[in-house]
């Protein structure tokens, strides 16, 4: 058993800012924005409300941000607060390897500890950059397992990227952060039957909150197991099943995961994405009318129907993890945004109707990002489409200006449109930025 | 899948005061006295120094009280650190079946809560009781299975036993119940593997903790799974292999888990207990000296190398876990108190050289509360003793007196002898106190 929580923690504390390629530090600057558009744009959504009411007699002092409102809570509550945002509107980035939405958890910790030590802009990205390395490969090393047990995998590896960010940011030294990842380790927590009720946001506020506790709690000298992560009874064994603890420790500081991060385009469930545009293509190109189709018929794979198969979803929550809601209104409207996720247009009589009209045929030989989409008219006629690789995906990536469109789309009805054009220049040049608790202020209101 | 979450959550509500035997309300009273005795005994422990540092900057206004101590806290963190202290010297009370140390989790929480709603002492005794059983059939639902992975147990069942303690006092509706006890099961936490290091008594503080924010947001509106027990992807079947669901609500409301718990007599792992007891008894009845000692032979439960298998422990919480530095140090002091896990008593000459000839052979024939000692002397002479049932064992359960004794011994350091004596008698006259936040002012120091 070779020491895999210590070389981690060592790299983490070694690693400087300049060992970084320039290729990573855009993608890093790219999460960073599509993370701050996805809390500001959540941050009006009841599960923040509900998180805010809950957390005022356990919080402390404010002085750290609530992005998208004017709140200021400690930096603990911050964090849980501003991960709620992040998730809540099912927006997020995601690592296609593991299912990780590293964005959320990692930035919302790093920037409530940002708001006390300080930090420039420069560390404050590469700490995003180590923690995004530090949960996706965590993740590696229990997925897919852990994951088909019914762990959701962004809360209990994300818990560690928090810890890794932070505990940089504080310059814990070698054996605080392998405590650091020890107190992370011990507190992963997160079921994915959570998926559909206010508990799935929570695990990434958890996450950050608790991440960012634990490189607090190892700098004030509070210990753990030092071999957390691969002892026989560590992290990886117990929550995962013949565990490829290589995958932590190989090409360390060589190869970065989050290169592989890939942005959604639309608010809802990942593995829907495929049908989506393929719903949309169709409803575009043939001009379709709800009233007049007699089925839609969906192979994909089966991922689909194992974590978005909500076929009566309850609310917009229930809605964003149901395909059969998102195709026929990806039909009906003809694109997917928010909107389309409303109490109001989930219960329109033309998509409840089309809604039932919606066949899905699990098939493992299709990937995540592809989907055959067929539309039978009643007339007879039948429309066809294949996405070979959906937007979005590693193959077919979101453009900076698609980033940009999407940021302002999730900002707009939040922000003044001056401080959106700050907010996004910061985030361009946030390496030059001397005190990074500038992009808090720019990503609140007043 | 019979609705397990809910007809436990409709328990919890329902039940009353009157329904409670009054057994089960001495033994809780006895739970309750001895929880405050290991709080305020441990409050003074480096763990609990070192935590109270770390969340000096996360925790809110103080309204709660730290036990032992004359700080206060926000309810949630005061739950954390009291549940830290109830750790902290390894002298919790246990649940044999589960191996689950309650008290400090569940009575943590409760109390915090009741400063703040406020609770009449009979309230309060019942939420413990409540509390008691949840934690205790949600483990047996999982346990040996969960405990055996590498799960601390008292960790990943306490927090929904802090959950229902708490949701009771906040008079939560059924559903609000259901909810709170999903909150807590997507927070479960808790790996053995930290056993030996502060993260074993962070355990406790969190699931204190959590299981309490668990009520608090369920009152507030926050949502979860309805199934999160029972589901396929629920708790019991990602935590546990083929759960027994059925411990979950069989004779729920006619039996009571909390007439099982035992107490400790000794400050260390429960499995060396029998051992402690074997050995304090043979140096006292032949007048043993370590130097005439040529060996110390150990035969017991399995249990005992698997969790308290430390050969050479490095400090305090170590030794606690170390059956080696136990046996030498119960023939070498003849006792077994605090003072003998203290960093000087174990790196005596005299006990680390007799701690080297300790041989412990496991023997799954040997119960948990068993063993055989036997003690071979230089000059070939051979003692030998058996422990059919351990004090503080279901079987020889501490008598009142006994408990009495261990309480003056936990708190005499800490608070003054007219103190002590008045909060006995309100541990005693719980059920009578109009108001049980005076508990937390006699806990106190000023």
């Amino acid at each position: 058993m070779t020491a895999i929580t210590q070389t981690l923690a060592r790299y983490i504390v070694n690693s400087q800012p300049t060992d970084i390629p320039a290729e990573v530090e855009r993608e890093a600057r790219r999460c960073l924005m599509h993370w701050l558009g996805c809390s500001i744009g959540g941050s009006r959504e009841t599960s923040v409300d509900v998180a805010l009411a809950a957390v005022q007699e356990l919080a402390g002092k404010g002085v750290a941000s609530i992005l998208g409102r004017n709140e200021k809570l400690d930096i603990g509550h911050a964090a849980f607060v501003n991960g709620v945002s992040a998730d809540v509107l099912s927006f997020s980035d995601t690592h296609p390897a593991t299912l990780i939405h590293a964005g959320g958890v990692i930035g919302s910790a790093a920037l409530a500890i940002a708001e006390r030590v300080p930090a420039s802009g420069r560390d404050f990205l590469h700490a995003l950059i180590i923690g995004f390395e530090t949960a996706c490969r965590v993740g590696l090393a229990i997925y897919p397992w852990h994951y088909n047990r019914g762990w959701h995998i962004t809360g209990t590896a994300g818990i560690f990227g928090a810890a890794a960010a932070v505990g940089k940011l504080l310059r814990l030294d070698e054996q605080q952060m392998v405590y650091a990842l020890g107190i992370a380790a011990t507190q992963s927590a997160g079921l994915r039957e959570m998926f559909g009720s206010m508990c799935k946001n929570l695990h990434i506020g958890r996450a950050a909150q608790n991440g960012l506790a634990s490189a607090l709690f190892a700098s004030k000298g509070f210990t753990s197991s030092t071999q957390s992560l691969e002892a026989p009874r560590g992290f990886a064994n117990v929550l995962g099943e013949k565990p490829n603890l290589d995958a932590i420790t190989h090409n360390l500081g060589k190869t970065f995961e989050i290169l592989h991060n890939t942005y959604k385009p639309y608010p809802c469930g990942v593995v829907i994405h495929p049908i989506i545009e393929g719903c949309v293509n169709l409803a575009v190109e043939h001009n379709l009318s709800a009233e007049n189709i007699r089925g839609v018929a969906l192979r994909c794979n089966p991922y689909v129907i194992e974590l978005c198969g909500k076929a009566k979803p309850a609310g917009t929550l229930e809605a964003k993890l149901s395909v059969y809601h998102s195709a026929a209104a990806a039909i009906v409207a003809r694109e997917i945004t928010d909107l389309e996720y409303r109490p109001d247009f989930i219960s329109r009589a033309d998509v409840l109707a089309l809604r039932g009209k919606v066949v899905v045929t699990p098939d493992a030989t299709i990937r995540e990002d592809e989907t055959e989409v067929s539309v039978e008219m009643n007339s007879g006629e039948r429309y066809t489409t294949h996405i070979e690789h959906v937007i979005g995906s590693t193959e077919r990536p979101m453009s900076d200006a698609d980033m940009e469109q999407k940021f302002r789309g999730l900002t707009g009805p939040v922000l003044p449109a001056s401080q959106i054009d700050q907010l996004l220049d910061s985030c361009r040049n946030v390496s030059a930025l001397p005190d990074v608790a500038l992009l808090a202020r720019l990503a609140t209101t007043h």
